[in-house]
């Protein structure tokens, strides 16, 4: 049998320390739209309809049983790396704003196909990364 | 000033002990297309101009020097999540292309907006999602 499609990524996770403090970096300073939140998790609109979770680290480890099915645990450490794809010409606004928001820019990328990234990071030391189109052979 | 836009996840990576191994899992079980690959890491297409980054555990801890930059390091470890947004249509052939390749489903859930999510494990044990719309407000 062939295999079935997939339609692209629906969810990327980062485990943070301090929930709250990691909801106010992606909602306010970085203005992804907040989908939900409970002491455990919160999940940002990332565009495209595609989400965004933020975990208590140490939190989602166990299998959490909802009337719907039990959702498998995980959990996860270190420094993390996720993109967001931006349109070239929101490059430059997007240094401005993370600059005046008080936000390292720790490295630029210039790549072969002729798409830029910007790199920061979250509260946790994730490592963010700001994309343009002609990254990927798909992007 | 506003917060510029974002157009959506783009990159999401996981962390893996056998790259060989996780390449042929994302590649040939899931069917994702290869992009690239080298000694340290791997991308797949993962439709809709996202992309599934796979990384040696431990292998790109250290910032990255390039013509075009310098790619900031990160790592991780543990049993991260991550899902694949697939269509309602295509959930019973998953399940059964799951079930042939010998995979286990670890879990299945009904959500309240009536998207469904099919649970199982990459070879690292890291929590993979397939799941069909009516699960999050924006999807």
């Amino acid at each position: 049998m062939a295999v079935p499609p997939i339609d692209g990524v629906l969810e990327t996770a980062l485990y943070v320390r301090d929930l709250d403090r990691s909801v106010a970096f992606f909602a306010e300073t970085l203005g992804r739209p907040l989908l939900m939140r409970n002491a455990r998790m919160a999940a940002l609109d990332a565009g495209r309809r595609s989400v965004l979770l933020l975990f208590v680290a140490g939190g989602s480890a166990d299998d959490m049983a909802t009337p719907g099915g039990i959702i498998p645990g995980h959990d996860g450490s270190g420094r993390l790396h996720m993109a967001f794809a931006i349109a070239a010409v929101d490059y430059d606004p997007w240094q401005c704003h993370l600059t005046e928001q008080g936000i390292a820019i720790t490295s630029e990328v210039r790549w072969p196909g002729g798409g830029r990234s910007l790199y920061f990071t979250d509260p946790d030391g994730h490592v963010l990364e700001l994309a343009t189109p002609g990254l990927w052979p798909v992007y």
